[in-house]
């Protein structure tokens, strides 16, 4: 099929890149793929088998020569000076009109940058946010495209037709301008990793707090997936605990190292919300959680120095009660992570000129991605009815939810402290509830503090103006 | 006093370098003063009488040219391009050796550009923190200078003896290397932060949930200061609650607006802490609460939607057992939260070779600045006893008082849980206390998921190599 013009043009035939590939030949669209290893070239054209309009290539002018104008190609390398690098090649070779997507985790300050540089040249730079790991890739990812409008819709069949769906909704839509994708990405893996920190915690909870044993684990967090948690972290935790390492017979997960990894979207977030001056505190706990991790063997010597001996409860009745206390926490802090989470793409969205539609993010993360959960059901039902809804607490659905849940949420945490077991992300997402229903925080010591040491002034609550007083 | 050879130069004559020019007359230092302002440079003689060994000019010539050489001059101009344009007009005019301070609140990378640039030139750049405001720079600051080692000799004298002192001890030292000075200044002000945000909450505590009047709340903090709490920011606490406004007759802090405000020193503290990987979570919600405070209608409304009636406590044993507990919970999360400034410190002395002694900083702040604490003694004397100290938890003292006061931090925040008040930082203190002493975090769980839906690989407990597996 050398003489094809192809739809579709991938960079970069790593894990990602192939089995996109391979999901887009599936919709009948003809897709190339260009990588120097001449080993993974080939190797998706045997993947994809006889008949289907894939094809690989090792050489850029045979790539950009093959691609039906105005070009669609995307690349999926590592963020960083990889793009770049990948940018400078083609871009001789590329003709106005032409669109080149970054199908990576890019940081969206760099993206706005490629956006800028190559519109100069009549180019149209897409940064897309995709989600859902290999298995997303290869039948259904969650597509966070964000650039120029008018030019998606070159992209758009494509998009839809690979992308996972909901309903028959397709998890992919026009996000916003510029580094709209990009950003959005970043804060659902955010909110990734504060739902992955509360299921740590919840875990912990009913492990060394509740005495749940290895059954009994594997069996809550699996009945929690038939519930309104229902959600994929919430079904791979179930299906995690239930998994028997063949090498010493018990379950896996109970022999893996703690010290935890990560790779910087979940940092990002927290250090852009702070430059927003937008709390979210329950992402800020799961960054700060996985740091903690690595101080081992300074745990190790505290564990010692500052000791802790938790008594599980034993009685099963009490057990069963716990749990369903935990299980009610968790979704109260699961929607205040989302919460927190939106409520930050929407100030970010007036920040830099996105133009997000928050129900169509919504929409888009019900399917395909890691944060897929049922209560973004509510979540995009909040944002269609209310589209410049400021934060997801103040719709009447999901407040409800929470007001009938708070009760669970603080038993739970009156629980773990008495015990010594650390919930810091639950603490945040309550925290958070509580002092975002405050009228009048106290805050108002700070003001006075500030202006006593620093004479930074103050404003009062019955009169216009700005003061400041010597205090001493 | 026209043709005297000047011991030490300062530009910019704002109400920081007046002061500090008056304080270094007044040990008998010739000092000049330069700004571009005729009234405030004419201002600094005027205030500083007959006979005083000072002058102010307005030419750049006259200054540099009436300086001792090797020149030492301070630059206490607003941080960023201020303190590069000071630099850039002063440049041709100085001669290798001299010495050139930034007494301002700049971000550490940026000295770090400058000490290079400088160097170049022969000329010795220093970052300095100042703390103590006003006052403090008239009548005895603390002050947090790196450099260079051998230059800092020069400066020695005037520094020692204009800085506040502690039992004769000066509040300076020579911190460290490169822009040692300003990123010891910052962790002091998210020390600030943190410190501030309890004391608030403590507040809010005592008043909305224990019911504490205000002549009680005032007592409150002032006896405070009487104990082990003793320290300059529950001192200037008890004085803001005993103030009187004029206009209405009740005490001011109560009718000061609760939106707070921020200059980001706090920020770069918890953000860089992010890139260093050093957990320092009570002073990220300390930052995050002054982002929350400014969404002042959105939490009126949410004070509607999601209604908490608060009844005090009224009995008054019960008060005054609630009272006992809050204090010493505040005093268990002011020592986390200098634990976590300090291990935020000690990691970042190492990332950017600043060859710190934490010995040397709890000293130099135990007077003239603002975190200026009585346990800052026990502080010192824990890193003096054993230098290598990865965190002040585990020095046994500092441990012991933890232990002795956990159960009051516990009983605290289950108070505030049930009562729906957001203590935030002191939970975030507490879950540091009990996460930092865990052997054996639920981390575990989350390198599972990682492995399960992005491949990304773990460590096992029992045996070395890293492992992936197909877990479904």
């Amino acid at each position: 099929m050398n003489d094809l013009q192809y739809e579709f043009g991938m960079v970069g035939l790593g894990v990602m890149g192939r089995n996109l590939m391979l999901n887009i030949a599936d919709h009948g669209f003809s897709v190339i793929g260009l990588d120097l290893d001449p080993e993974k070239s080939a190797a998706v054209e045997t993947e994809a088998g006889a008949g289907k309009p894939v094809r690989g290539t090792t050489s850029m002018e045979d790539f950009v020569q093959s691609l039906r104008t105005p070009r669609a190609l995307m690349l999926l390398v590592p963020a960083g000076k990889p793009v770049d690098a990948a940018i400078a090649s083609l871009l001789p070779l590329l003709e106005p009109g032409d669109i080149v997507i970054d199908g990576g985790n890019s940081y969206f300050p760099d993206t706005d940058r490629r956006v800028v540089e190559l519109e100069q040249k009549g180019i149209h730079f897409f940064g897309m946010g995709i989600s859902g790991g290999e298995k997303g890739a290869r039948f259904g990812p969650s597509m966070m495209p964000g650039g120029n409008r008018h030019a998606y819709e070159r992209l758009r069949p494509v998009f839809e037709a690979v992308a996972a769906k909901v309903n028959g909704e397709p998890c992919v839509t026009f996000l916003g301008n510029g580094s709209a994708g990009n950003y959005v990405k970043m804060v659902h893996n955010g909110i990734e990793y504060g739902v992955m920190q509360l299921l740590a915690e919840a875990y912990d909870a009913l492990k060394r707090g509740v005495g749940l044993d290895d059954d009994a684990l594997q069996a809550v967090f699996q009945s929690w997936n038939q519930t309104e948690l229902q959600s994929f972290l919430v079904e791979i935790t179930g299906e995690i605990l239930k998994y028997t390492d063949e090498q010493t017979g018990q379950r896996l997960v109970n022999v893996i190292s703690d010290v935890a990894r990560s790779k910087g979207t979940g940092k990002w977030t927290s250090q852009n919300a702070m430059d927003l001056q937008v709390p979210v505190p329950s992402i800020d706990m799961a960054v700060l959680m996985r740091d903690l991790s690595k101080y081992k063997e300074e745990r190790v010597a505290a564990s010692k120095a500052l000791p802790n001996n938790i008594t599980p409860s034993g009685d099963s009745a009490e057990q069963k009660q716990l749990t369903e206390q935990v299980r009610n926490a968790f979704y109260f802090a699961m929607l205040a992570t989302y919460a927190q989470g939106l409520a930050q793409l929407k100030v970010a969205s007036e920040a830099y000129n996105y133009e997000l539609q928050l129900a169509e993010v919504a929409k888009i993360w019900r399917g395909g991605c890691i944060i897929r959960a049922a209560c973004l059901t509510n979540i995009r039902a909040a944002y269609e009815k209310e589209p410049a809804l400021a934060n997801i607490l103040l719709d009447p659905k999901i407040g409800s939810d929470l007001m009938e849940r708070q009760q669970d949420i603080r038993a739970t945490l009156k629980f773990a402290i008495d015990r010594g077991i650390a919930m810091p992300a639950f603490m945040a997402s309550l925290a958070y509830f509580d002092g975002y229903r405050t009228e009048s925080l106290p805050t108002n010591l700070i003001q006075a503090q500030r202006d006593y040491f620093g004479a930074h002034t103050y404003e009062r609550i019955d009169m216009p103006g700005i003061f400041h007083t010597q205090w001493s």
